[in-house]
């Protein structure tokens, strides 16, 4: 059956970005602490085209994380290029060739015209709300999952709206002090944890959210 | 080796109590949801009086975070009794027999005899400072852990004062949206988690801090 799912880091104090986010920094001040753990693994590292790295219960978990999307929906901010009509010549952050491989659907305001990159991933602009993009998104996966891939506001948009079924935190043992809150304006789901595995550095938790 | 320790149930978004605390509801609106999964436990039962209550994973969790501590460090706040001047007819919010069992040491600005309850528990109130009811209450333990019982703020102050040595999280699933957050103004410690043991209803991270 077809889920729409979302996976974070989250810093121990709920923070999924630093302070301070800006077009130089978007993860804010300190944020990039919160992927150490990911950067420095296989699995990580092999969707994004690099070789070597880690084999371990973080890669384990990034693998099947990344496994059985057949699309993505993200947030204007996170796709990047600033506030207002699109500048044709931001492509997002990724280069040619992003690490999704699959269609991606980018909320925003204003309308652009679908941008076709190397390696199967085609960012597609959605104009008319969280309700369509969704509805584009599992039109595209076909019977594979939805994925929210953030940033922070759009999973709050999801989640309040009913429309996540799984929220997978890796809960990253920092405290950053300031920044972009992930749950806050969600209402109150009811979440069960499905799965937690543990790693020395990282604490994965699984929730379903309940209907 | 004697450990300055803490546990503590929180919210996934971070709340330790919920929002508009007061004499009457001291854990705030819908605090007493962080809760449940002790209440209706073996462990949490037998150190109350009660008999009965499931064993489980959660129930091991709590007999463990309970052994070994010699001494317990509140403040004010969770003893309860309202601001100012102590009025001697109050006794914290546990009865007679309150479920310490042992030496407690309660942070305030205001003087107060010793107060000796049944059951090996005795309130002593301290009135200069974090460190001094820590040197106090070392003593009293003499060769088990101290634990911060809570509530946040002297959570907060003894994270922050790095003499922290164990922070054990109780991760409840459940969102409160307001009320009291545990991980503010606690600076910048580095965490391991240590031990994570998943129940079906609340996920448990031991972290120890490290110098």
């Amino acid at each position: 059956m077809q889920s729409v799912t979302c996976q974070l880091s989250v810093s121990l104090d709920g923070f999924v970005a630093g302070p301070n986010q800006s077009l130089e920094n978007p993860l804010g001040e300190g944020g990039m602490r919160l992927h150490e753990w990911a950067f420095s693994n296989a699995s990580w590292r092999a969707q994004h085209g690099l070789d070597g790295g880690e084999h371990n219960a973080d890669s384990e978990v990034l693998e099947g994380a990344m496994q059985g999307v057949g699309a993505y929906i993200m947030g204007r901010k996170m796709f990047g290029g600033g506030d207002g009509p699109w500048q044709q010549d931001w492509k997002g952050w990724w280069g040619e060739d992003p690490p999704y491989h699959a269609p991606v659907f980018v909320l925003s305001h204003h309308p652009r015209e679908p941008l076709p990159m190397q390696g199967g991933t085609t960012f597609t602009f959605v104009n008319d709300g969280i309700a369509s993009a969704l509805e584009q998104a599992r039109a595209a996966a076909g019977d594979q999952d939805v994925a929210i891939a953030g940033g922070a506001q759009t999973v709050q948009q999801y989640l309040a709206a009913g429309l996540l079924d799984e929220l997978h935190l890796h809960l990253v043992p920092i405290i950053l002090g300031a920044g972009e809150r992930l749950l806050v304006d969600v209402g109150n789901p009811l979440l069960q944890p499905v799965q937690v595995i543990a790693s020395p550095t990282v604490t994965h938790v699984k929730y379903r959210v309940l209907r």
